[in-house]
Formats: C-alpha cells, structure tokens, sequence
C-alpha cells in the first residue's frame, strides 16, 4: 500500500499537536483522576477479552502466512492469561507513588528568593516497538501514571492487536477524563511514518525504541528528539582470585541460564588465572548439566576440548542463547579494561571476597549497573523496586539502568520572589 | 583551505578515543586532585598573560579585516581584566563542592540486595562555540571538575586564542596530574569537522552548544549524540489584575532594561485588562526614560501613538534589544495559553497578588524556571546558588534551566549482594 508522504506529515503533524495538547491537560490532573482512568482502562481490557483474542488471531494468521518463527509468534500471541496481566499491569501502575510533582531540592538565596525544584511530566513521548502488543497497553500506563501522552508506534505484526487495545483504553478512558489525544497509536505501519515522528521536535520531548539492534540504530540516526535506548546487554561477570567458588558457579549459572534472552543476562565469563584450577571443575560440570555451549580464549580453550575457540566478534556479541564465551585473566585490572572495551554498558560485576578489589571494580567499570557477588539478572525496574519499569538505559543522559515511572519526568524551577529584581 | 574527509575523520576519531581514554582516568581522580590541576591551569593563564594578548591580537586584527561588527570584536577581546577573570573562573570552581560520588539514592531489597545510585561523570563532553574565548577556559574547567573530558570546537574567529588557552591549560594540567587528552581542541574550524564530531557517539556522551540558533539547529540536525541546548529566550512577564503595579513596573524595567542582550531578558509583556487603567501612566512613563521601544496588539497600541503594530513574528522573536512586545489579556487562562504557545520555554513570570493565580500559573506554565514577582533575569547558574553555569536547557530531558556541575554528572547503581540469584 502506497501512501502520499504528504498526507503522512499531515496527519503525523496533527497528532503530535493533539498530544501536545493533552499533554498540558494531563500535567494538572490530580494522582486520584489519572488511577481512575487506569482502573478504568484496565476493567475495559478485561470486559473485551474475546474481541482481542479475535484480533490477535487475525494478526497471528498473517504472521503464519508470512512465515514468521514460532518465537516472533508466540511474542505476538495474546490469550485470556495475558490479556490480564496487561490489564492487572495497570492496576499495579495506579497503586505506584505519583511521580509528579516531587520536591526535588529547595532553596532560599541571600536576595530572599525562594527557588523550588519540582518534578513535573516529560510531556509527549513517543514509543517505537516491535512484534509484542502488551507494549501498547504497558507503556501508555505508565506514561500516563507520569503524567506524559503518548504517540504509540508498533510493528506491523501486531497492528490488529494494537489497534484494538488503543481503541479499548481510549474509550474507557476519555469517559474518565483522560484528554483526548493522550494516547495516540500510529496507523503506519512503514517506515515513513517513523521518519516523520523522530522529526517531529516541536512536539515530542522523548523518543523510547524498543527493539532490536537495527531498529534502534536507524532512531538514533534519524531523530532531532532526544532518545533513551540500550543497543544490547553484553554483560560480564569476572571470577577474581580467592572468590567463593561455588558461591561464583552458582551466581554464574542463574545469570547465563535463568532467562538466557534477556539483556541482562550473562555473555562473557572472565576467570582469574590464579582461582582456574579450584574454580573449574565445578564450573564445566555445571554448565555441562546446563547445556551451556562454551566459546573460550587460548587459555580457556585447554580446559576441555568441547570449548570451541572465541572470535573477537564473540567477545562484542549478545548470543541471548545458551552460549558463554570464557576468557581468563591475570587481574582485575586486565578484566576491567575488558569489560570497558567490549561490554555494552549494562549490567557487569565481580565475584570477589575481597572488598579493595571490589570497590575498585565498582568504581572503574563503566556501566550503568555494578554488581558484587550477585546475578546480573537483578538489572530490572521490578527488581530495583521501582514497581514497574518502561525500559533499560544504558545512555548517560537522563537515565541510566532501568527506567522507572521516575524517570518519565522532567523538572521545573519554580521561583517565588516580592519583587526581587537583579542587580 | 580545503582538507581531505578522511583526514578529518582520522584525526577526529584518534581523538575521541584519546577523550574516552582519559575520561577513564579522570572519574577516579580524588577531589583534590582535580582542584589542584585546575589552580595549576589557572596560574598558568596568569603566567602567560602577555603571550594570550598577542595571540588574541591576531585574531582580533583577523577580524577587523573580515569586517566583524564592533560587537563582535569585543566578545572576541581579551585583556589583563578578562583573563584574570579566567583564571579566578578555574580557581572558584575548584572551590565548589565535587559532584562525583554523591549517593543520590539507596534502598535495601527483601532479598538483602543492597542498592545504591551514586553520581559519576558524563565520559566525554563536546562543546561547539562562537566568538567567545573564554568558553575555552569556563567550559574546560567545569567538565574537568565534573570528572569530564572534553573536546573544544570553538569558532574561527577565536582561533589562536583559543589555542594557546587550551596549550596553556593542558601543559600546565599534564604537569599536575591531568590524563592526556582530557582537554582536547578541534584544530580545523569549517564545518566538517563538526560533522564528523556530532556522529561520534561511541566516544561522547553529551553535545552543548553554545551559539545563535542557527549553530544550535545545525547541530540538532546532525548529531547522534543528545544534545543540551536552548534555541532562545522569548520571556514573558503576565501582570494581573490586581497586581502591584509599582513593584511590577520596577520587576519589568529590571527584567527587559538591565541587560537586554541576555537570554533571560523580557521579550513579551502581558497586561491584564482590568489593571490597564492603573498600570499603563506608570509603565509608559519607566519605558520612555528607559529608551525602550514598544510594539502592541491592537488593544495596546491605543496606549499611545508612539506604540507599532506587533506582527505574529514579533511575538515569536527574541530581540536581545530595547524592544518590547506588549499584549492586552483579559485571563489569566489566555496569558498561560499565550506563554506556552509562543514562549520558548525559558523563563516566565506572573506579577500578582492573588495566590490562587500564581499557584495555576506556575503549574501550568511549561517552562524550565517558572517566577512569581520576580525579574526573570535571575536565571542564572549563579544566581540559583550552583555556583557557575555551562549553559542553560530549555529541553526537558536531563537538565532544564540552567546547568551546573550536578548536571554535568551521571549515575550508575552499584549493587551488593551476597551470592543472590534471581528466582
């Protein structure tokens, strides 16, 4: 389907102004007024259960017809238990701490003005995902809950699913006051109309792309809007001399094999030269149960002759499966420059029982979390306990590890003088 | 002179990689560590005091030739006053507290994970300016503080100044502890090498330009590194009804008047129909003896006949000169409307008496600072207390308002644990 580019500006122009919009009406509603509007949004997605089932089928349908794997379709897939954990989502949201309107500093200077620091929502942001619908209903929860409209950009995959689940809170929604406009789902599903939202500055202050590595790269390439993002999770765990060696074995298989898809699970091992011997035998017999497919280093590589040798690709590489490339060390200092060179910046850590070398890891490796003596699967906003979590950073800018309904705002100065003028 | 691409992109890459390198070194430098490089820096400006004259001559004899406006050539200008003020510049930064390492934040999970968000620095900054030398000096001294390294673009005009500011800081760093590379200035002045350093993202966090809205818009367009920036100042000051109109023609007269040229300066005035009788005979007769020229809506323009015709534009424009536009309003809903439709988001304020106006107004106004009977030139990093300002944000992602060493930081979670995995 061919669609003028100009007809496409137009109406993406006209919903970002509508989102700005709402926005400004969304910034003064009171805690109490946007939980009604979830609670509401949530009972609408329970009560149309069959109707989303039907227009998920209708999405499923096409992605068996275009051959997607079974992973990508089970992603896809919405049944009655999911379709209320994303409504059970939004109740969860409702019962968070209102994020807006925290004091964040205050101060009176000597001339007797009185300078506040509040927090205060982003105001529009758009979200850019792929293939799983539960993204829809997830992230406009939380922008909402902070605040913040939203401009919604899922896959084509899913565009029955999430036509519908918008369509349910919206109305559901706007009889509770939600200002129309606030959330908006992108009808195009091409990569035009992505094009002109990264452009659209004038009305979006963030842009949050989940997906895959190249979709990001191509937001990140094309946006005047500022982005939050984490290409991948490369993550690290370093075995140092003297660890607790089945304290380390333990904490190394629950991060590689527990959930081997997510970003914050383990890719690369790095083992002290001087711990190898005692460390592994129970590591080898661990992750032979496991099932771990291990890529090493030279000197690695002589630990057992199923260790297939690791390219330097495979030291930059997420495999999200049950591969660990391995990698000895002769010091912490030589495990972390390899960790700021090859990581990704997510979640990397030590396993140590000394506290000098600890403290020196935590502070030299440059990632947005550092972890001592436990799994890198705790990088998660649930885990942090910040009850719900729209995404991981690992930009500077902003926010750094996961993202919570805090880190969907912004601030303001609010300044209160009696007639201060400046000198 | 024209330069081969490549060599650009070479030498620009050696760099970043050289910044990235010594932004390692930088974020564990201990506070006094950095505080005695930057006294060496600034006892070394002193030192060389005659040698930056003469370097400052040539660009300012450069300038003269190309034909630079009197203004220009004074920005341009250095003398024993302005680089005594560079120096005393580095020596009050060292003075301010670090901002590395703060905990910004820390909980303790039911699993016994201990959380803890801690401030660290940005990595590498990039600065891209105008005319002004001194941004060399300020800008190097507050990333350095920050635990930054930074990378310099600073304009043609300033060429030679800027060189032997940056030679002159960095010989003197080196000497005391600063990792080469830490300060680095781009050699080549076109716009090329600006190109190449806005796609460098694998090395710098954080773009600041500092510049006329052109520069700004060129670099927003371009890079795929977030970029902190103000377009412009278009200020508004909305007098109430009601207001005290002594006080709020003496915050006006302070806000456009005293230093007209600043970003924080008064553009738009908005006046309350029913205060008008009151308020007009005292404002006309501050802004005839204060030379400022005045342009009105229809219903102001009958103030007097001296008043021209405000245009659409006008209202959009920042004059950075004795020009004032002025609007008659009858809500205090239509000067929100107003403000947060053709302001800039900068700084904006209500004169009023009436707490329940001033309330709504400062929820309401979308802006990074937000006053009430006070001038809006106190937007300032100095006059909030941060003691020195890189610049100021009007963005809402990661700083807005003005920006200080605080906003110069990061943060990553360092997490403790005792051999936890997740279940």
């Amino acid at each position: 389907m061919s669609v003028d580019i100009n007809e496409i500006k137009s109406v993406m122009h006209k919903m970002g102004k509508k989102a700005l919009s709402a926005s400004r009406a969304l910034a003064v509603l009171k805690p109490e007024e946007k939980n009604t509007i979830l609670h509401r949004m949530a009972d609408a997605i329970d009560k149309l259960e069959n109707e989303i089932i039907t227009a998920n089928e209708l999405d499923l349908k096409a992605g068996r017809e275009a051959g997607l794997s079974s992973a990508m379709l089970d992603r896809l897939r919405l049944d009655a238990k999911r379709i209320r954990e994303m409504s059970d989502g939004l109740r969860s949201v409702a019962k968070l701490p209102d994020p807006v309107g925290r004091t964040l500093g205050e101060v009176e200077r000597p001339n007797g003005l009185k300078i506040k620091k509040v927090s205060v929502p982003l105001g529009v942001i758009g979200i850019i995902y792929e293939s799983r619908p539960n993204v829809t209903v997830d992230s406009a929860g939380l922008c909402l809950k902070a605040g913040n409209a939203v401009i919604l950009r899922g896959g084509s995959e899913a565009f029955n699913s999430n036509l519908i689940l918008a369509d349910c809170m919206n109305r559901a929604g706007i009889e509770a006051g939600l200002p129309d406009g606030a959330v908006q789902l992108v009808k195009w599903t091409d990569r035009q109309a992505v094009s002109v939202l990264l452009k659209m500055d004038e009305y979006i202050s963030l842009i949050i792309p989940r997906g895959g590595e190249g979709l990001i790269r191509t937001v990140v390439e094309q946006s005047t809007i500022p982005v939050i993002k984490h290409y991948k999770g490369v993550c690290h765990l370093y075995a140092d001399a003297g660890c607790n060696v089945e304290e380390a074995v333990r904490i190394i298989v629950n991060a590689k094999y527990q959930r081997p898809s997510a970003c914050n699970a383990l890719e690369t091992l790095l083992v002290n030269s001087q711990v190898a011997p005692e460390f592994v035998p129970l590591f080898l017999k661990e992750m032979r149960e496991h099932h771990i497919e291990l890529r090493g280093d030279e000197r690695s590589a002589q630990w057992d002759k199923e260790i297939k040798p690791a390219t330097e690709d495979d030291y930059y590489t997420e495999y999200l499966e049950l591969v660990l490339t391995v990698k000895v060390v002769d010091s912490l200092d030589e495990a972390i420059a390899h960790i700021n060179k090859y990581g990704s910046h997510h979640s990397d850590g030590i396993l140590t029982e000394n506290a000098a070398h600890a403290e020196k890891f935590m502070l030299e490796i440059d990632s947005a979390t550092v972890y001592q003596n436990a799994s890198t699967r705790f990088t998660d906003g649930g885990e942090f306990g910040m009850g719900a979590e729209i995404g991981i950073s690992t930009d500077k800018l902003h926010a750094r590890g996961p993202m919570g309904l805090e880190e969907l705002t912004s601030y303001k100065y609010l300044v209160y003088g009696n007639g201060q003028v400046r000198g």
